[in-house]
């Protein structure tokens, strides 16, 4: 009987794992779409990206019921405890990155009645990285890696500075010819959300690394090389 | 014993409570001081802002601790779970409101060394606007109250609109003055910050809703009328 249960137990947390990675495949995706929307001028792949934000949202509330049934029925113990309470609060980061996901389509849908102000290269590097940054921060979840975690901490800077870098560019071109500011303004949007997108997979790097070693790295001026 | 244990268990929920609308009216004081950092062109103060961060992350992280400790020793029933659980989600979004006041400490040391664009009117209403919604999705939170989340959610609307006509306001003057381009975009900034922490207050009323109701008005097309 106990055995019965134990493993039935085990499989709603493989379960919780899976549903977490599916979560977060789904709004890797969203990115990827968003970004190729604005990149080749798509607006149907821009107006399905917003579409699928329910898909993302369905998910968030089947996790959250999953956790919240988990803690009622299976009591869980340390270990899993904090298995479970982080992964309720990683939800919410990976909901708020399909919202971004969206918000990049719209500015996508916006932006392509416009010639563009010169080739994409940067928001697509910054695109890259940033949904790296977010397979990582679940992986390290999933396997309980605090190393990963710190390392995807670390990554942020990278995006901060390409962030920065797009910001100084957008200026300059609007100092040249106000004619293009609202156009550059929309593009300095897309750069801000990919920039939040990764604060959102540091965000949750932050959580792995407090979950497996108690520790908070949040906020520290220096972060440090190991935990 | 019984009786002992439950006391002990009933003040532990309050010392919940108390510290959620604790740390809620930091995050209040981090804004307002934050404001008023930008408005009266204060350095102290925005640095002030910056350094107090670090009391919202602790009581992050103390808030997390309770919650979790609670989980592992009450065993909480439905209606205490879905409290604890709410908490532990809260505190994200409040964490996150204390970094965009921060943020908006850190424009203001910016703009201190310039004149202002024109004296600041939309700004302080906006904030005034996100801070109720703030205070009034905390009070809903622990008083099970899912009308007043709802109403939170609605009044996201009125600093969606204003954040526009800000937008709008801000890309008029670049047009007519290029030189002021720098100048406006970190008012933009601000503002895009205050509507960011008015997000944050309806993400929390959406949880109470959820939480009293079991019901998601999440990314509904139309938010109802009544829960």
């Amino acid at each position: 009987m106990a055995t019965h249960t134990d493993k039935r137990y085990e499989e709603e947390l493989a379960d919780l794992r899976h549903r977490v990675l599916e979560m977060g495949g789904l709004v890797e995706r969203q990115i990827a779409d968003a970004i190729r929307a604005l990149v080749t001028q798509d607006v149907g792949l821009a107006d399905a990206v917003v579409l699928k934000d329910h898909d993302v949202n369905r998910l968030d509330v089947e996790i959250d019921e999953l956790c919240i049934r988990l803690l009622a029925l299976r009591q869980p113990a340390a270990r899993d405890l904090r298995f479970i309470t982080t992964a309720l609060k990683i939800t919410t980061d990976l909901e708020r990155i399909g919202d971004r996901a969206a918000s990049i389509a719209e500015r996508a849908k916006e932006l392509q009645t416009e010639p563009q102000l010169k080739p994409y290269v940067d928001i697509p590097r910054m695109a890259e990285i940033a949904t790296r940054m977010l397979r990582e921060s679940l992986d390290a979840f999933v396997r309980y890696d605090a190393d990963l975690a710190l390392a995807v901490c670390h990554e942020d800077d990278v995006v901060d500075k390409l962030n920065s870098q797009i910001f100084r560019e957008l200026v300059s071109f609007m100092l040249e010819d106000p004619a293009v500011i609202t156009r550059a303004m929309r593009v300095l949007f897309v750069s801000k959300y990919l920039e939040r997108i990764a604060d959102h997979a540091t965000n949750i790097s932050e959580m792995v690394v407090f979950m497996v070693k108690g520790k908070s790295i949040r906020h520290v001026s220096q972060l440090p090389a190991s935990v």
